[in-house]
């Protein structure tokens, strides 16, 4: 064999191939939230991965932008790639608002880009899986985000999972009540940091920026009342609420909606799944009512695996209409790594159900008239496709995880029958006929 | 209002987004093709968007390679996105052999990009659906292939449809036969053009290249002998074959490969569907072997939708251990484009079965609750989210395309029951309860 100069076979830093068990186990959650948020009446949408820099970015720069996979391209046009899925829907809502329907429920599920350090598993390119109700500013959306997200969870077979929330609005009101609204935007990234830096770090940060006294009220209010022992996880909640509700000045518009979408959790039964917890603030400063963030009871260290909460204007880079709206989105990368962790996803069957043995090659035609009625059954075949050692067509077999394998030589073929085997090696039915043999693996696949 | 300086909502040339229906059509169409190749037990993998320029384009340079989107990233490397699914498939494959098993099956469904003229409906971004075997040569895998092209078709609704195969080594033959073989890149991409430019043409070229007489002798070639009226479709492919063999100097490996080919699709019942066209010779040097065309009864005129061939070895850029294989390209913009016009994509409910509308807002629990039984019942199923209008309900309803309304007021909640209207207005049955509408509403979707 002649030698060459070859290119080294490598990716980028950041990037991933994924092998096939990997891929299927996306596929399979992507479709199992697919199913979910289409029962909701969510309907898909798809926005391009490059756009106009001045489009993504807006005029000005910031923290985001060093990030950015940011180019020239061949028409000499300043492009970029997408480093999320919110900004491509607003701009899409500015174009396209009067070809659609308010409100508007979408779901986005695609691939964005980001130069991230990509220390502690973070990747320059990954999934995120958007799902968003557009249109208008309503308690009912507020809540039918929460329930599809729980509804979301139970469908991966999650069901240890907490479901955190706060209202921004509150907050708001509350630092108002304090007189330091000038610094909430300060005061709310911090607040954001609490989980990773805990107490003490953010009494100091807070202290430095605003003295004690008004750092203790923040750390009071955010660590919400205990507690107590008689009560229920709803009736905990509601009390959480109603200090926070007497920290901000009384009942307000922004109390009375979070006391509704308490009770209508309570109502269907999840209200088990809620913390009320001032700590979430989401850094973000377009978040405006209700925030949302998800945690997994056997992982919290990871983070929050679904994030979100309601803005009211999603367009206004584009568009002098304020178009309110409330969503969530799912960092699937994440997800995927703990249910690993988790070992809930069994991943049965990513490859075919049964595999057809090449013994003759001169049967061919036979093996696969053989799997396409099996096909036709609904189970997953393949064909051998040459009459290599049968040892080595098992190997193949038992590394792709295919569990039965038929082997038809040309006595069977004269016969109208087949040798069924089991290839873990438990069973084998040898000279049955091919619906007896649909009949044994319908049952067992 | 205030009015601020927006920036213009706009994508680049070649870009497009997707309407919610385009994009449950699309998210259909993908979904059958998956379903479809699983079923004959290939797997999927994924690769990153964005390679090292040099894995993407090699060493050298070429026509393809200033449609490429090619930048420097933040650290500096030369990257690019990625133009097809073959080439990051060979890199991934040079990488990951001794992670897999051979016959290696997958699947790539993804999106590419070029910076192509965007003339005639070509897209900058566009999604290929690749299926390919791999490490090793077998007539079985050539002809499994061209049996997964069909069914693929058949899955999608599309019966009216035929398969262009030729071999590019008996070309190869018959090139060296006329002692005119190191010609054979030119002559192969100006045969390439027949079906564009016209048999007046391409013998213009080819005499300009080898002289009238070898010009003539390869439109023969290529043209084939007229059909016989006695034959069957099965019987005049062979006679082409049998032809085209005599033309290159006699039987040899490649034309008995072409025959057991045309035999087993004979055996499976698939001989009709096949047209054995030595015009079809695909431009791109890497083929080797048996290559396919699929047009499509009713459009000719877009051209092939499903194209593809056999390689004697894929990932000779990286690795001086050659990997042949054989696979297939569905164009998805083009397939979908083609199913519009020819009607055949129904996609019903693309949104909701059902809408609980609002009549009441203190009853959003209720509705919430009637909604979350009948997702239960596998009905995709909406909640209006406030107390507008009922009108106003019901156009968004029909806007959005959902067949059934559900309505509920007070006096229905503290009955037990509903009113359930057919939204075209044709049935509307009132006072009902909640299992009987799910029988109704089950055997109407």
């Amino acid at each position: 064999m002649s030698t060459k100069k070859t290119i080294e076979a490598r990716i980028l830093k950041g990037f991933r191939d994924f092998l096939p068990q990997q891929e299927a186990a996306r596929h399979q959650i992507l479709s199992i939230l697919q199913k979910t948020v289409k029962q909701y009446g969510f309907v898909p949408i798809d926005t391009p991965a490059i756009e106009y820099t001045e489009v993504l970015l807006g005029k000005g720069g910031g923290e985001t932008d060093k990030q950015v996979y940011r180019f020239i391209d061949n028409g000499s046009r300043d492009v970029s790639l997408r480093f999320d899925l919110t900004v491509p829907f607003a701009r899409y809502m500015a174009m396209h608002k009067n070809e659609l329907y308010l409100p508007f429920k979408r779901f986005h599920f695609g691939k964005v880009w980001r130069g991230e350090n990509t220390q502690k598993g973070r990747y320059r390119e990954f999934m995120q899986c958007d799902f968003d109700i557009v249109g208008l500013d309503s308690e009912s959306a507020d809540f039918e985000i929460l329930l599809l997200m729980n509804r979301c969870f139970a469908a991966l077979g999650i069901n240890a999972v907490h479901f955190h929330l706060s209202h921004r609005g509150i907050f708001n009101k509350f630092l108002s009540h304090l007189g330091i609204s000038e610094h909430s935007a300060e005061i709310l990234r911090t607040v954001d940091k609490l989980r990773k830096i805990g107490s003490d770090e953010t009494l100091k940060l807070l202290t430095d920026l605003l003295g004690l006294e008004a750092a203790q009220k923040i750390l009071a209010y955010i660590s919400g009342p205990a507690a107590q022992k008689e009560q229920t996880v709803a009736q905990h909640n509601l009390a959480v609420l109603q200090d926070l509700q007497e920290l901000s000045g009384g009942e307000s518009a922004e109390s009375q909606r979070m006391t509704s979408i308490l009770k209508m959790a309570d109502e269907l039964g999840i209200a088990d799944k809620l913390v009320f917890d001032a700590s979430i603030t989401r850094g973000l400063d377009y978040y405006t009512g209700i925030v949302y963030e998800t945690f997994l009871d056997e992982l919290p260290g990871i983070g929050s695996v679904c994030s979100g909460g309601r803005y009211n204007d999603l367009a206004s880079l584009y568009s002098n209409e304020p178009l309110p709206g409330v969503g969530a989105s799912i960092g699937l990368d994440r997800l995927i790594a703990a249910l690993e962790e988790l070992n809930i996803m069994q991943n049965k069957a990513y490859a075919a159900d049964v595999i057809v043995l090449c013994q003759d090659e001169n049967l061919l035609s036979h093996y696969h008239l053989v799997a396409e009625t099996l096909r036709s059954k609904g189970l997953s075949t393949e064909v051998y496709p040459s009459a290599k050692k049968l040892n080595l067509q098992f190997g193949y077999a038992e590394k792709k995880g295919i569990p039965w394998g038929i082997i038809i030589g040309e006595s069977e073929k004269r016969n109208g029958t087949l040798n069924l085997k089991n290839l873990a090696g438990r069973t084998q039915h040898d000279g049955i006929g091919l619906d007896q043999a649909i009949v044994l693996l319908t049952a067992e696949t």
